[in-house]
């Protein structure tokens, strides 16, 4: 199941809007197939791992990362090519949570004469599948909030420098992480102080995230590099109702996906945007700032992980926070997080929390 | 050798103004005597050794991790001790940086015809007497910065709430790291607003560290902790020459030690408070912030050795900085620490910094 479950991760960012499922084939206590879901969300990885099994599957144990899907969509339902294959016996990690699915695959395996396990390392899966899972039950999709700040939590000088607070391989560690998404989201302030091109670089994938800039007056830079990559590579903005009707043009033009959305006082409101982007299909979503962006998020309690770059630099209290207010008067009310690890990174330290069930 | 720096870090906070020194004497493969600075610096860690050795010294080997004394200070030289209990052989970590013993206690050990090895771990050596060295050289302690704030840096929220953003394990953590250093230091605001004891507590420790705060008006409570305190555990208060007569007679009677400082415009100097520290016998100093001391210490490079303890909780930009301004313009100019180690601490982590030397 461990198998399973890390060769499904090989599809995150890549299958949106479907799940990254990893299946493993055993017979005789050895592996005669492997599969996962492929880029676009199709061939699912259950007929992938039947195709390299052959006539070996007929009796043989499938370990695979998510309930098979029982409905025929795009593709025939992944429980009936089991059937069909004859195998012996089915090991699932976890239900999915799809009420087109839900309990609907175990029920037409076992109707098939089947054994079904089910609640292997489903702990792992709960957290592999989190995107998928979220966007089918609460629409949105799941979120990191990166922040990577000197270690008082700044993001530039008070002059704006930015450039480069943590080193060349936190860095590489945040574009390898850009590709475990289905989409890069920055603020409007960001994408104009910074100009970032906001994607997966050096590391040879298959397919871009979707650049994702949050921008309720639409303001942004129509010569900048977003602007100029929009035909290759997807960019999808959020704006407001008010936005200039000129520049919905433009970036219409230029190629950009337009998301409508609603605002909350001065800002879009961070919940309907992630709704919007969890209808138009995205299950993961990496969110890189700036600090007005990461506290609508936090303050919506919206941040399912946490990861923190901590540079060996002081900038001092007139630097850029990385976080905007919050408007907290007590400790009680701030946003917590609980650690998954620490480590070293390059000069720098990288720390992963998860919304805290305290 | 490990073994006698080892030890001497045992005197660490404990024998200032002298330095903590560690001593190991090996007879035909066996450790026959072993030794430490005691608390107050005497006696000194060689003669001790000797003593527990006794007659098996003569023909011993005697590792120590820095050069033996040769002037007949409050206790006779222990380069003579040496000679006078007959060892073979004497291997040294480090040369003493005191001008009335660098090398001197190495050719007293020679000249009566023992063989002396020097700069064994000499490294490990640099760093645990870096306060002594420190204070020889440059007239300061070292100085230790402790941040402990919340993953965006913040140590209290806008309405002042700081109790606790780190939890229990962290705060044991701190304890265990104020009794390794001679005084714990806190400017002013931070007296006022926390109103802290700044003892160590829970770990059976035989002498508390002197209570340092900065106060340029000598304006802190005197009915505080601190005040309540200052007659059974050392507190100096480092003050300007403005300061009210009526609060130095008042905190006189408290019992505090009054140390008056040069200011740098609004503000205490932070050279010349270390330099008042060193000359007052001190040789490790704990910094607990708050944010204006750290700032100046940053600012003047005073800083070297810097411990974070980062919290899963988001406080946000409205929140109290852990670090004021330091007025910035590049990140060129950023003070620049190189991490040592990074772990986990319960439910925060701990980094630990030392100055760049990049």
């Amino acid at each position: 199941m461990s198998l399973a479950l890390s060769l499904g991760r090989r599809g995150q960012g890549n299958c949106w809007p479907n799940p990254a499922v990893g299946c493993v084939i055993v017979r005789d206590g050895r592996i005669v197939g492997r599969g996962w879901t492929q880029p676009g969300g199709r061939p699912h990885a259950e007929p992938q791992a039947l195709q390299q099994a052959g006539d070996l599957a007929r009796g043989a144990t499938v370990y695979v990362s998510l309930e098979p899907c029982s409905h025929t969509g795009k593709t025939p339902p992944c429980a009936q090519a089991l059937i069909n294959a004859g195998v012996a016996r089915v090991v699932a990690a976890i239900e999915d949570s799809d009420p087109r699915v839900s309990g609907h695959g175990f029920a037409m395996l076992r109707d098939a004469g089947i054994p079904v396990t089910t609640g292997v390392c489903s702990d792992v899966a709960a957290w592999d599948h989190a995107g998928f899972f979220l966007k089918t039950e609460q629409g949105r999709p799941f979120v990191t909030l990166k922040l990577a700040s000197s270690f008082d939590g700044r993001i530039a000088t008070a002059a704006g420098e930015s450039k480069w607070i943590t080193g060349s391989e936190a860095r590489r560690a945040v574009h390898a992480m850009r590709a475990r998404h289905d989409a890069v989201m920055v603020g409007g302030g960001t994408a104009r102080a910074d100009d970032p091109s906001l994607t997966v670089r050096d590391l040879g994938v298959a397919r871009q995230p979707v650049r994702v800039v949050i921008s309720r007056h639409l303001d942004l830079p129509l010569m900048g590099q977003l602007a100029r990559s929009a035909r290759d590579i997807p960019v999808w903005i959020c704006h407001g109702a008010g936005a200039d009707a000129e520049r919905l043009r433009a970036w219409e033009g230029l190629g950009a996906v337009l998301l409508p959305c609603a605002a909350d006082g001065l800002q879009l409101d961070a919940g309907d945007v992630l709704q919007q982007l969890g209808q138009a299909g995205l299950t993961r979503v990496f969110c890189e700032g700036g600090s007005a962006l990461a506290a609508s998020l936090l303050a919506q309690d919206l941040v399912d992980e946490l990861i923190g770059f901590t540079a060996g630099l002081g900038i001092g209290g007139d630097g850029l926070s990385s976080i905007g207010s919050l408007g907290l008067d007590t400790l009680a009310e701030a946003p917590r997080f609980d650690l998954i690890d620490v480590r070293p990174v390059g000069a720098d330290i990288q720390h992963r929390w998860t919304r805290s069930l305290r």
